[in-house]
C-alpha cells in the first residue's frame, strides 16, 4: 500500500475547528503477544495523519507507565466531515484492518472542553536536513 | 486566599521539558450532588496554574459527553520539581482542599510518549481589551 508521508514531510496548514469538532481519548488495551507488532503501526497512522490531514488538528499517542498494553491517544478532528475523511484515508485503513487482531478493547470517549478559554494541539518538531 | 491572575493576565513564559518530565491523565470522578460547585473550581486552578507556572506546560480539562461527571485532565509538567511546586501553589492548594469532599475517584495516569517526534501542548486564547 501507498503511504502519503514519511519523517520529512512537514507539517500540512491545519483547518479552523468547527462547531462540531470531535474532541476524544481513544484507550486502546493491546493483547500482549502483538504489542511489538501494534506500536510501529500506531506510531505510523498517527505520524501520517498528523503531517497530511488539514483536519486532524490533534493526535498524541501514549503508553501507559503502568501497563505497556494500554496505549491512549488525544485526537481532535476539526469537523465530522474532517473524521470522516480521516478513517477513509489509506493509512487509516491499513492501520484499522493491520491491527483488528491486536486489539483486546476499545473505548472512544469523547469530550467537551471545560475551559472555552483553553486550546490543546500537537504538533511534529521538525528535524534539521 | 488571594489568587495570582485573572483572565487579563497573560500566559506565562514556559520552561523546557526535563528528563524527568511528567506527562499524565488525571481522572477524575465528581459526586453529582457537587458537580455545579467542582467545574469553577477545576477550571479556576487549570487556568492559573497554565497562566503563572512556567513548569505546567499543558493542563487541559475536559468533560466527558456520556458522563458529565467524569472529567479528563491532560496534564504535562516541565520536570519534577516543577510539579512538585505545583502541588505547593496557593491556587492548588485551594481546589484540592476545597475539592477533597467532592470527589468520588481519582486516577493519575502517567503516560510516556509513543512518538518522541511529536509534541503536544495547551494553551489560552488571548483576549482582546
Amino acid at each position: 500500500m501507498l503511504l502519503t508521508a514519511n519523517t520529512q514531510t512537514p507539517l500540512c496548514r491545519k483547518s479552523l475547528m468547527a462547531t462540531d469538532r470531535i474532541i476524544r481519548y481513544s484507550v486502546i488495551e493491546v493483547e500482549p503477544d502483538y504489542l511489538d507488532e501494534y506500536l510501529p503501526l500506531a506510531l505510523e497512522v498517527g505520524d501520517i495523519s498528523m503531517r497530511t490531514e488539514p483536519g486532524v488538528l490533534a493526535m498524541y499517542p501514549t503508553v501507559s507507565k503502568e501497563d505497556s498494553c494500554k496505549i491512549t491517544i488525544m485526537e481532535i478532528y476539526a469537523s465530522q466531515d474532517a473524521y470522516k475523511s480521516h478513517i477513509a484515508s489509506p493509512h487509516f485503513q491499513k492501520y484499522k484492518q493491520g491491527t483488528f487482531h491486536m486489539v483486546k478493547s476499545l473505548q472512544l470517549l469523547d469530550q467537551n472542553p471545560l475551559n472555552p478559554d483553553m486550546y490543546i494541539s500537537s504538533g511534529i518538531i521538525p528535524k534539521e536536513e
